[in-house]
């Protein structure tokens, strides 16, 4: 039975470059990089559409994700980051309204969480890495092109008679404005709620003085001072970043799977397809040899580093796994090899921590994470003899939905914690994965980090680290049938589970933006007001009228 | 065009006494109170499902919601609540699945948002006026029954083979537990996440020790213990009360407007339907007397009481509205008559705020206005000459959408804020309206709570309480378009932007349970997996097995 029967592009790479973008332009000059948006029309992910007026599609938000990464590692000099256009008097018309309406309900609910992503990076770049970013809105900004200036640290309007910041989503469309901006304007920039709510119903958005007065933007310039201002206030913002003063940075080189109908093979992982049973199963292995321990070394190794190269790699494959198999439902993590070159790596991960690289990576991993925490498919985590489920590599137990560790007397089994399963990956209700798993018992948590070298699986089920501990009698059946289980249940269902059990404790702009944003704009993507016959989003555009059901639900 | 074409039950009204109770039985004896749950099968709202099991429709909730209040209002001498069943081996069964699958989708999410209030009510009666809930499961507990369950202080479960508490509503019908089951499994309870996991899809549920283990209840006793287990533990648990050692408390007398099929009119409340707008005008109105002012005389007034009798009216007018009137979309708020009498009124309330019923009154005045919260309708205030919006009733306009207050010189027009405004009137995110409005600046809170007096609209303008004030020129046009321009927008959108727009700052369980849960769950109640012609709630109970779209979503 398949109810999404309309248009979805075909399986999707997410490398690319930017020697290759076709939809941005980055310069980099000095602490100071521009990012500007030119949408080539022609050029969507699938022709059914003309990306106009700098509209966007996935294909256009990939190319900004990747140019975000690349200013954080291949850029440590770049200390403040605006986000332009390069058309006349247009910023960014938002997501393609053609493009949605062509896309089916899965692909629409995908591309808003990648671009959610994307945003939160921009955030997490901000806070975490020193780079400030600046929307300098030279024209129209409507719909998602001001939910990206949203994820900005400031905003910066020209002030002449047409340029406006609108969500028009409701008024025109029928949705929500699906990347944060709700969320954004009332808890970022902390828009009353009667005038944001105002603002959400005016097609025509709100401009010049009126967008200050309402903090929808930080500051309106004239045309004939706007670029002056703008270097102006982004030399300011670059001041207050503890970035290097200069470079080099590292170059990210592709990351570029074997691709089998049944495997995606990479460096550091695999991914094996059950396809008749729907499951993945994602295998890490550990470095094979000590990994470099210098800075110097680390900077000279890039991205051969193995903890950058291997989720780098995880990061691929989960984003592939998202939009190129939706009928996977359940993923499985393996790690193998030796544990001790985890544990070793994640020292100095750790002891290097203030270098600008290693952080870039650390937070890589740690938003690599976040993206399995946020992956709308069940994950077990198997930790068999031979694994290498230590530190960082346990984070992915931690995030699975259960765990499983083989138990049996005869051969030894053990899973480890490091400093690095203690604070710095944090997921997005701000937690770590042991914090969020043993909430309400900061002891247990406490416990756990004090323990002194590996878990045996008694020692792990006592301490709360794994689900179950199957011994060899029962460890196939018992293995299988709840991977078959799982595979059974309605995928729908799964998604909205795992999406309230998942995040515990306290609520962040992120999870808001993920839990209670994303799971309306979910329902609404389906509502006939909005996507059926005579609904909104079928109507724009054509010479047809929105006929809406008025009740209200 | 309608897409809502099942069976919706007749015009609802939500009065009911104990004496007319089917469901249930409540009984009082000395400090400890006894509900017990025994649902009459054939009497279901409507005639087309039996409840069978000691499962639930909306009029068997009704029924509890009653009860819990009048706990709290007749029985002040009531310190502890024990929650039973009747039946043999049955505790509750959840809410009943063929009503749910005759139901339309507005139906379902009325009847979970109705069920979630009554859970939250209990928890309010713990936190706030020391009634402790306990839970005896004497019989199977499953869903919307465990549910409940998990809505009181403790639970304990009756240890023989068969008793289990379960969620089976993923695995059994692809659907979420609705009423706020995952949220408080693992945030109130602290069930760790992957056993949560484990126990959400294992449709037979958990019993015994490892439901302890799992924290998922209390304690268990054999069924020889079982009742004198419970009758201990609820009177230690009424040991905690603050309530008084003995009543009397006031009687609830019935709350019935009288009704004509374009108005609803009560005592203290009007509500006029304009039907081919899609509007309602409710009209609060002020006492006309100075109202009782010691505890002994508001004992005396009881129902009479303005605040009580005013909010009571309140209340029942927007559960109407939302169940009866679901094309009306737009709710516009007035208050007349003399300020003056609720400024007093208001001092009333906070100078006996210690007294059990004072208190009483102004936590249900607190939850009133969350149900204006929590509707899915759009409210504007409207500030007219002649105005009472003072204190608790200014609160309508806090919780209003939008307010436009009109601004004549040549008439006065005023409102005023009081100490109900600073304080015990919180929102689901437990921040006041007011702390709400000014998320981020607690300076403009205190200066508007500094100031003496009423605000005219420059000043109330000024001081950001109010969004607009037409003058006399533009005041029939600005007001007539803005109610307008609502009813014309699309109602699934404004009811995502306004769930969103509405709830800025911190989440809590409660606004986890509304925001995130209910946004799931309403997006899987549409979902073909759930209630297509081959879903798990349609082909529960027949000879069909459902068949699932395996895509991820």
């Amino acid at each position: 039975m398949t109810t999404d029967t309309k248009t979805a592009p075909p399986r999707l790479s997410f490398d690319t470059h930017p020697d290759r973008y076709r939809h941005w332009k980055l310069d980099v000059d000095g602490p100071i990089a521009t990012l500007s948006m030119d949408v080539q029309e022609d050029a969507g992910l699938v022709p059914d559409y003309r990306l106009k007026l700098n509209s966007y599609d996935l294909g256009v938000d990939i190319e900004l994700a990747d140019a975000i990464q690349r200013i954080r590692f291949e850029h440590p000099e770049v200390h403040a980051v605006v986000i332009t256009s390069l058309k006349e008097r247009i910023f960014c018309a938002g997501a393609n309204i053609f493009m949605l309406r062509g896309s089916s309900h899965a692909w629409k609910v995908n591309f808003c969480k990648f671009t959610n992503e994307t945003r939160l990076a921009i955030e997490d770049a901000s806070e975490h890495s020193g780079i400030r970013f600046l929307a300098a809105l030279n024209g129209i900004c409507a719909g998602g092109g001001y939910e990206l200036a949203l994820a900005c640290d400031e905003i910066v309007l020209v002030d002449d008679s047409n340029s406006a910041v609108s969500l028009p989503e409701t008024p025109l469309l029928a949705v929500l404005p699906g990347t944060g901006g709700l969320t954004r304007v009332v808890d970022k920039r902390k828009v009353r709620r009667d005038l944001a709510d105002v603002f959400g119903t005016i097609a025509e958005g709100v401009k010049g003085k009126r967008a200050v007065e309402w903090k929808l933007v930080d500051a309106v310039y004239p045309a004939s001072r706007f670029q002056e201002a703008v270097r102006k206030r982004a030399e300011e913002l670059a001041a207050s970043s503890d970035r290097p003063t200069e470079g080099p940075g590292i170059a990210l080189g592709p990351v570029a799977p074997d691709e089998t109908a049944e495997s995606l093979e990479y460096s550091a992982v695999s991914v094996a397809f059950d396809r008749a049973g729907r499951v993945a199963t994602v295998t890490v292995r550990a470095p094979d040899a000590a990994v470099e321990a210098t800075p110097e070394a680390i900077q000279a190794a890039g991205d051969r580093f193995w903890p950058l190269r291997a989720f780098r790699e995880l990061d691929d494959a989960i984003l592939r796994l998202r939009v190129n198999e939706r009928e996977i439902g359940t993923i499985v993590f393996k790690a193998i090899g030796d544990p001790a070159r985890v544990v070793d790596a994640d020292e100095v991960l750790l002891a290097n921590a203030d270098h600008w690289l290693v952080r870039e990576v650390i937070h890589f991993i740690k938003r690599t994470l976040k993206r399995v925490d946020l992956s709308a498919r069940s994950f077990f985590a198997l930790i068999e003899v031979g694994n290498a489920f230590a530190g960082t590599l346990f984070e992915l137990a931690l995030a699975s939905d259960r765990s499983y560790m083989f138990d049996d007397d005869d051969q030894a089994n053990r899973m480890q914690l490091t400093g690095m399963n203690a604070g710095p990956l944090t997921m997005s209700n701000g937690l770590t994965r042991l914090q969020t798993r043993f909430y309400g018992s900061p002891g247990l948590v406490e416990a756990a980090l004090a323990h002194q070298g590996p878990f045996d699986p008694a020692a792990a089920l006592d301490a709360g680290l794994v689900t179950f501990t199957p011994d060899s009698i029962d460890w196939d059946d018992e293995v299988r049938l709840a991977i078959e289980g799982r595979a059974a249940l309605s995928p729908d269902a799964l998604t909205g589970m795992e999406a309230n059990l998942r995040f515990v404790g306290p609520e962040t702009m992120e999870t808001k933006i993920f839990g209670r944003l994303t799971a309306w704009q979910n329902w609404i993507f389906q509502r006939p007001n909005a996507v059926g016959p005579k609904g909104a989003l079928t109507s724009y555009g054509t010479n047809e009228r929105a006929e809406f059901d008025f009740g209200r639900t």
